[in-house]
C-alpha cells in the first residue's frame, strides 16, 4: 500500500495542529506518511522513519481565488500534493485547506475518472445509535443533472461499501415525500434513472427525517440541497447541545457534573472529529477535504479514512463501473 | 373580532383531541369558535356558549386525491370552513386534515389575493434560547421563480413582525454561501430582488447552519429545499432527544431522574405543539394547516396563533404590499 499524503498547510488553525493529528495517526499504526508543506511546517517530523517529506514552496490561503489558485501557485502544498496523487506516488491525499482551491486543484491536476460528468462531495453524517449516513453532493455542484445524480448515487453506493462495510447500502434520493410521483422534476427523472440501476440498492425517495435515522445509508441530492441539509443539521446538533448543557446546568446542583461524563461520548460522536474529511467522489485518485479548523483528533480520523477507502479501491471500483455504463 | 373557525374532521387521532384543545384554548380566553364537522364530532361542544357549530355531512380523509378533493367532496368539513372563511364569516380557519386537500381547498375556495403568484406555507422553527425563525416555503411550491421568492420574502417578514412582534425582522436568503454571489441561479437572481425591495430588512444570503440560530428572523427558499430542511431538523431534534435521554439512563443510577425535569422545558419547545400549525400565506384569508398528528396542546396554540395573527391583520397586510408593488 503506498503512503497517504498530507497537506500540512492551509488549515485554520496553522501546521502545528495538522502535525500533532499526523503523530496520534502514526501512533495507532497509520503506516507510511508523506507530508507536503513549508520546510518550517515539516521539520518537527522529518526525523521520523515512517514520514517522508516533500517540500512546497508556496500556500493556498482562504483569501486566494479558488478558480485560479492551483494554475497561479504551481508550488502551493495543494497542488504539490495533488501532482503526488497523479502521478501515483501516494493512495490518498488529504487537505484542510481552502475547500474551493481543493476542488479546483483536484479537477486540474488529478482529473475525473473517464466517464464520469462531474465529482461529488461524499460527507458522512453522525447517527446516534446507528451507522452513519453517506450524504453527497454536499455542495460541490449547485445545479445538477438526472444524470449526474445518477452518477453521484453510484458512486456514494460504493463509498459507503468500502467505509462503513456495509455490503448494499440502501441508496435513497432526497425528496419531500416518499411516492415516486413526489418531488420537484429533477428529482422525478433521477427516480426512474435509479430505478434502473443494477448497480444499487436503490429504496426509493428518502425525506428530511430520513437522514439522520437507520433507514437509509446513501441519501443523493443536489449540491445546493445537500450542502444546505449538512450545515442545518450541524447548526442543529451544536445549538441542541448547548441547549441540553444549558439546562442541566441550571441550579448549579450538580446534576451537570453527573451528566457529563454520560454525554461525552454522544457529544463526542455529534462531531465531525470521528469522519475528519469529505471524499470528492469521481475524481482520478482518493483527494479528501477536511475541515479547516479541524483539530488533531480530526486530522488523525482523515488519515485514517483515507487509509481506508486506499485500501478498498474506491477509485478504482468506481473507475470500472462507470466504465460499464458507458456514460 | 370575528371567531375562529376550526375543522374537527381529518386528524390522525379522530374529533376527540381536536375536541380538547379547544376546550384548553376556550380555558385560557381564546374568545368565540367555529367548530365544522361531522354532528357526532361536534356533539361535546354543543351548549357552549362560546362555541357555534356547523355541520358538514362529509369528510377529506388522507387516502383522497389532494387535487381533487375540495371539488368532489363540497360538503367536507375542510370545504364549508373555507367558505366560511371566503364569505369572511370567520377571522381565519384551522384545519388538521390531509395537507395537500387544505392546500387545493384554499386555492380552490378562498382564491390567492390579488398579485401573489403562489401561496407558501410559513413555519415557525424553534430556536433554544431565542425567537424561532419563520422558514418559508416549506413545501408548497416545489419549483419556484425569482419573483415567487420576493414575494415569499414579503410576506414571511409580515407574518414575522405580527406572529413574534419583531419590528423589521431580518430576512435571510438560504444560500450555500453568504456572499452574494453564492448559490443557484435562482438564489442569484433572487439576491438581487431582495436587494431592491423596499419593505423588507433583507440581510443577504444565510446559510444551514443559521436556520437555528438567532442571527435571522425569516428564512427564504423554495418549497423542496425548505421541505427537506424542516423535516431534517425535526428527525435531528427526535434523534438527538432520544439520545440524550439514552445517554443519561445508562447505568440506571437514578441522573436522568434529575436531569428529566430540567429538559422538559427543553424538549416542550422542540416540539412543534407550540406553534399548532402552519399559514398558507398568499391566500385572501388565514387558513392555517397543523400536523395530522396535534395533540390537544399543538391544537390549543394552533388557536391562539390563528387569533393573533387575524388580531395583526396580516392577511391586510400583505394584500396592500403586494398591490403597492404593482405584481
Amino acid at each position: 500500500m503506498k503512503p497517504v499524503a498530507v497537506d500540512l498547510m492551509g488549515g485554520d488553525n496553522g501546521p502545528a495542529v495538522i502535525v500533532e493529528g499526523i503523530n496520534v495517526a502514526l501512533g495507532a499504526g497509520a503506516g507510511e506518511i508523506v507530508v507536503v508543506g513549508s520546510a518550517e511546517a515539516c521539520r518537527p517530523l522529518d526525523r521520523d522513519p515512517r514520514v517522508s517529506v516533500v517540500l512546497a514552496s508556496e500556500e493556498i490561503s482562504m483569501s486566494d481565488d479558488p478558480a485560479s489558485a492551483p494554475r497561479r501557485k504551481r508550488d502551493a502544498s495543494m497542488v504539490v500534493g495533488a501532482t503526488l496523487l497523479k502521478e501515483q506516488k501516494v493512495s490518498a491525499f488529504v487537505t484542510f485547506g481552502n475547500s474551493g482551491a481543493a476542488m479546483a486543484t483536484a479537477l486540474v491536476k488529478v482529473g475525473r475518472i473517464r466517464g464520469v460528468a462531474r465529482p461529488a462531495i461524499a460527507v458522512e453524517l453522525p447517527v446516534p445509535g446507528s451507522a452513519s449516513t453517506v450524504l453527497l453532493d454536499a455542495g460541490a455542484n449547485t445545479e445538477v443533472t438526472p444524470s449526474w445524480l445518477h452518477q453521484f448515487a453510484v458512486m456514494g453506493s460504493v463509498y459507503c461499501a468500502a467505509r462503513l462495510g456495509i455490503a448494499h447500502p440502501r441508496v435513497g434520493l432526497l425528496s419531500i415525500g416518499e411516492e415516486p410521483g413526489k418531488g420537484n422534476s429533477l428529482v422525478k427523472e433521477t427516480f426512474k434513472l435509479l430505478t434502473d440501476e443494477p448497480s444499487i440498492n436503490f429504496i426509493g425517495n428518502v425525506e428530511g427525517r430520513d437522514v439522520m435515522s437507520d433507514r437509509v445509508d446513501v441519501v443523493v441530492t443536489d449540491g445546493f440541497t445537500g450542502n444546505v441539509v449538512l450545515k442545518s443539521l450541524e447548526g442543529a446538533a451544536h445549538v441542541f447541545a448547548h441547549a441540553v448543557l444549558g439546562a442541566l446546568s441550571e441550579g448549579d446542583d450538580g446534576v451537570l457534573d453527573l451528566a457529563l461524563p454520560k454525554l461525552l461520548p454522544l457529544w463526542n460522536q455529534m462531531t465531525p472529529d470521528d469522519t475528519g474529511a469529505a471524499a470528492l467522489l469521481g475524481v482520478n485518485g482518493l483527494f479528501l477535504i477536511g475541515h479547516g479548523a479541524s483539530n488533531a483528533r480530526a486530522v488523525a480520523s482523515a488519515v485514517r479514512n483515507a487509509r481506508q477507502l486506499g485500501e478498498a479501491d474506491v477509485v478504482e471500483t468506481i473507475r470500472k463501473l462507470e466504465g460499464s455504463t458507458g456514460e
